[in-house]
């Protein structure tokens, strides 16, 4: 049995921004790997009929204050960026695209994504962006670019999300272990219990 | 000032009833005291365009998954009552009229209204039955009947839901530390920081 973490988020995801900070290092506390499954959660919310935290009145408010007390905990860079939220297939395809060739650089990618869009306010929407985060990676431009098109790479984000979707994730992150669902950065500490434990 | 935490709740509501367990050791522990507020959450569900978790799609499986795990993790009892959710106004009423008079006693008669549903899937909407829970506890049937008519004592509810919807409660627990809000039981970690930290 595979031991690892799902980690599915979108990169337009507040939340998801927090929870990439840590989960690696929760994986790895636990002697466990960790997938990362960037998706499309505007589709999941249609599922579920769920809608992104800043349209919602009062609790939206409520979650950009409690994304700016968030970062200052955790020390990390935070501005709600503008656009936002965003479209992010052009960051997910690459994503995928590179994973099957190097999934280690593929999480370097991720993590350039999120720290562009949520650290420092640059929209990420399209592929040329995208390019340009890795390209300070060693990922050729071209490459990429060329991927972002590529019939096969859109597919592989659509299926990623049908099965997160299949799986019941309603938004993000949302983490599996061993099948066994959890919702939201604030569960990452019963994540851990659950592996620690092997369930209750 | 008053060092208290305030724990906006709706006897309806389940992750509510996990945080009754444990909010008043929280408080006891950072040497605060802790104010229960009883409300109709319906209203501020209204206020904020949401709806209980059970009625949403996916999320609502999701949730019901939760509450079991949730209650195993705990050890303390769990059902899932039906009906659910219902109306709590006699529950939330009689609360009020008690914490008048006797603060530690209405606190009790709290703790017995929410096992009695979510641990029990006792149905607690009418106040003959409130009234049922509160007689083992010294409160007279009778004055408790007579209370939930009094129109003071349902003009405090509906102002208690009032001023926690103007004060951006959009779903429960809620809590507040000297005007900062916190949505949700799992955030009871964070107040506890907040406390020991006075912010950050």
């Amino acid at each position: 049995m595979a031991e690892r973490i799902e980690f599915y988020f979108d990169f337009s995801s507040p939340y998801s921004y927090f929870a990439h900070f840590t989960v690696d290092a929760l994986a790895t506390e636990l002697g466990w790997t960790c997938d990362w499954k960037p998706m499309m959660i505007g589709a999941a919310f249609k599922a579920s009929g769920n809608k992104p935290l800043i349209q919602q009145p009062i609790k939206g408010e409520y979650s950009a204050h409690d994304w700016k007390r968030l970062a200052r905990l955790m020390n990390v860079p935070w501005v709600l960026p503008d656009p936002f939220p965003i479209s992010t297939l052009a960051a997910a395809r690459a994503f995928y695209w590179l994973a099957d060739r190097d999934p280690v650089r593929a999480k370097e990618l991720a993590r350039a994504c999120f720290i562009a869009y949520f650290g420092q306010g640059r929209d990420i929407t399209t592929a040329e962006t995208v390019a340009d985060l890795a390209a300070p990676l060693g990922v050729s431009r071209h490459d990429l670019l060329a991927a972002v098109q590529d019939p096969a790479v859109k597919e592989r984000v659509r299926q990623e999300t049908d099965r997160a979707i299949e799986r019941g994730v309603f938004g993000a992150p949302f983490f599996f272990v061993d099948g066994e669902p959890f919702f939201g950065n604030d569960r990452l500490g019963m994540v851990r219990e659950w592996v620690k434990r092997g369930g209750w």
